[in-house]
Order: C-alpha cells, then structure tokens, then sequence
C-alpha cells in the first residue's frame, strides 16, 4: 500500500494518501482545499485514480478539497451521514466498509467533537480526526459538541482497538505526526487512564477557547463539500 | 427519474433500475446473472452509466449479476456488512446513503430472511428484496433466518414508513408487480394487523418448506460476488 502523510500549515492539518499499488486506487482522508494542485500532482505522479475523497467531520477551521476533487478527479465524496452535507454521494453510518482495490476502510462513529465525527480504520492505522489527537482531542463546545459523548466514543470505539494501532490524528500543533492506541490510551492528559469521564467532562467544561477563527466561512463552505460560495448543487 | 422492473422468470426474480435521467447515472437493484445482456442493452439504449448495483442480499435462489457488471459496466457491488462478501465494494450498514445524481438512497438493515438483508428506500419507494413479499415474506429457516427478528425488521423498519410508500418485492410468484406499506401492514396474511409476534413465529416454524432447490449453487457463487467457480479476487 502505498501511504503519504500531507501537512497544511496554515490549520495544522493533516491530509492522508492511501493507495492500492495493484489497482492504482487512492483515497484521500481530510483533503484541505487550498492544497489541491499537490494532491492532484501526487495522484499523477503515481499513476493514480482517486475513488474516494473521506472526511472525518464537517471542519470549523478548514476548508474541505471534497468538491473540487469531485470536479477535478472524478472522486465520490464520503462522511458521515449526520453531517447533512447534500452534496456527499455516500454517506456512511458506523460499521460501513469501502474497499479500493486491496485496501478496506472501515467507518467508526465517533461523535463527540462534533455529532458527524467518524473515524476511519484501515489495517493497523487508525485516522481519527478532531476525536482523539496526540495527548489531546478535539473541543466540545460547538457543532452538537458534548464531552461525555466524545469520552465515550474515544473509550468505546477506539481505545478498544489494539494497542499497535497507530493513530493518524486530523491535526497537529507541535509537529508530532503520529501516536498509538495503546500509548493515548495510558497516557492522553486529558483521555489517558488516571481521567475518569467525570474529570474529562469537567475539564472539558473549563477550557475557556477563543471563538474558532474560520468557523464562519469554514462551516458553510464544508457543508458544500467546500465550495466557499456554498452553491453545491450535486 | 427513469425506472424500469425487469422479471427474470427461473426464479422469478424482480430487478430494478433506477436512473437519474440529468446526470444519467443509473443503479441497479438485485440484477441476475443470467440477465446481463438485457441490463447492457438497456444501459446503453439510454445512455446510461451504471454506478452501482446493489443486492439485497446474499440470494439463494440465484446468482447475482454484480460481479459481471463490476467487469462490464465498472459499477461498484454494494450488500450489507453481515453479507461478509469478500467483493463487495461497499458493505453498508443500517442509515447508509448513496446519491446518485438526484437519486438518495437509504439503507435500511432489515434482517431476518438473513442476518444480511437489507432494504432500499428511494423517494416513496422501498425495495424490499425477500425480506417484505407481497401478502408474505421470505422465509427464515435458513442463513441465519429467524421469525422474531423478521417480524421486528418488518414492523420498525418498513411498517414505519408512510402509507402510500410503494412496495417492490424481490419476488412475487403470482405475477404482483408491487403493492402498497399502508396495504402490507393492514393486509399481509402473515404480518398484517391482525398477526401477532408469537403468531408469526409459530406460523413460520411449521411451514415445512423443501430444501431450496438452487441454495448450494447460489450462496457460494453469491459470496463472490456471483462468481460461479466462486473464485472472485476483488
């Protein structure tokens, strides 16, 4: 399989190429708009046809490549069905599979962050989004948030899985790039083994964040697939 | 939107296309292997490109057309995840959507017939496969059949659609070609409103049905996707 870890400075977000060496099928997880010309440049490089655009969630602080992919590559957009994003074409439920040639993607619902949050499970990689980050997770405090929702997901959908699993967060502000399952599940400062969902909820409650710089041009935008004039009409 | 019922007559099969005449992206519902010329012709006299074909699902009483349309048509095979069909491109589960053009398609997990069976809703219409039949159902002494989880599939999940919601079988053996929820609910022999659960399970305990004729042809070609030698890779 091939597999490439993207950077988009400017939100810290992490965009992930996965491809079928056999069938020359790729998937893109949480694709930034902006950083379009670099996907499409890897796809071509590598001889590759984009089956499936994935995103974790409907971003607040990015806007989503979904839709020009759509237009540009030919790829179907895929998340949650709780988004409510018209333009998806298929969305997903918890335990949906999407198999590209020999790589199979498995849906886990893991709202929390917000209530469309999915992550993606594909052999012994987990992509989890805004859900759970490195030594962290996403906020609670917007788009259907709730903290006691978020320690459940995290808790029951992915600290279930085992511990080798390495964890491909949405998101990083330190540089770190990956983690493990087994690793966040001891020691995550806010989600590890000492914090008991009453202290996550507790402490999720006191953050005291700054209203999220994009989130209004970011949310309609996204809910279009990330078309900033918010007129997707297919 | 074009539709289109086919009959395949050996097994009395009901097939359904739907296309969205705009975008001329077309789905198939429970296609038949043996039919496959009739569904090409089709596909091309209308100028259509076929994106899915979705099975119901793991049939036993004939082989379904999804492999050779996977080969011919380039469309993806879509069934339930319990199907644990090794070539199906997409596995939903229970809420999945798929749009196509202006076609949305609901997944509705439906199991009892088998633990695999699913049903389609589009717009008023809901594809039933051999869960819901016409004044019956499917039968339940088999792949993992059970009469209590039909009749709680039927009731919550198709029971609870509107009225005028119209029902298209995968089977009808008496030349019915669809029938109505409000009708279903009120009139089937065997799960109108007249028919408890515990008279449903009894009544399906002693139907004293013959071994299904083509069941060990079927299900193995099935599990791969309609693949007769049952050699079906991707």
């Amino acid at each position: 399989m091939l597999f490439k870890q993207l950077f988009e400075p400017e939100s810290s977000t992490y965009t992930y190429l996965l491809a079928c060496e056999d069938t020359k099928q790729a998937i893109l997880i949480d694709p930034v708009a902006s950083e379009i010309e670099t996907y499409l440049d890897l796809l071509e490089q590598h001889g590759l046809s984009l089956v499936y655009s994935l995103d974790t969630h409907v971003h607040a602080d990015h806007v989503t490549g979904a839709k020009l992919l759509k237009e540009r590559a030919g790829s179907k957009a895929v998340l949650h069905r709780n988004s409510g994003v018209p333009c998806g074409d298929i969305l997903v439920t918890d335990g949906c599979l999407l198999r590209i040639g020999s790589i199979e993607v498995e849906a886990r619902y893991t709202p929390g962050h917000t209530n469309a949050c999915t992550s993606y499970v594909v052999d012994n990689m987990v992509f989890t989004g805004d859900a759970l980050l490195i030594d962290g997770c996403g906020r609670t405090d917007f788009q259907e948030g709730d903290a006691g929702t978020l320690y459940d997901s995290i808790h029951n959908q992915l600290f279930s899985l085992p511990d080798d699993t390495v964890v491909y967060p949405g998101h990083d502000y330190k540089g770190r790039t990956h983690s493990s399952i087994g690793h966040e599940r001891e020691f995550n400062a806010r989600l590890g083994h000492k914090q008991t969902r009453e202290d996550f909820i507790e402490l999720m409650k006191h953050l005291d964040l700054p209203y999220p710089a994009k989130i209004d041009v970011a949310l309609p935008a996204n809910k279009a697939c990330g078309n900033v004039d918010a007129d997707c009409k297919k």
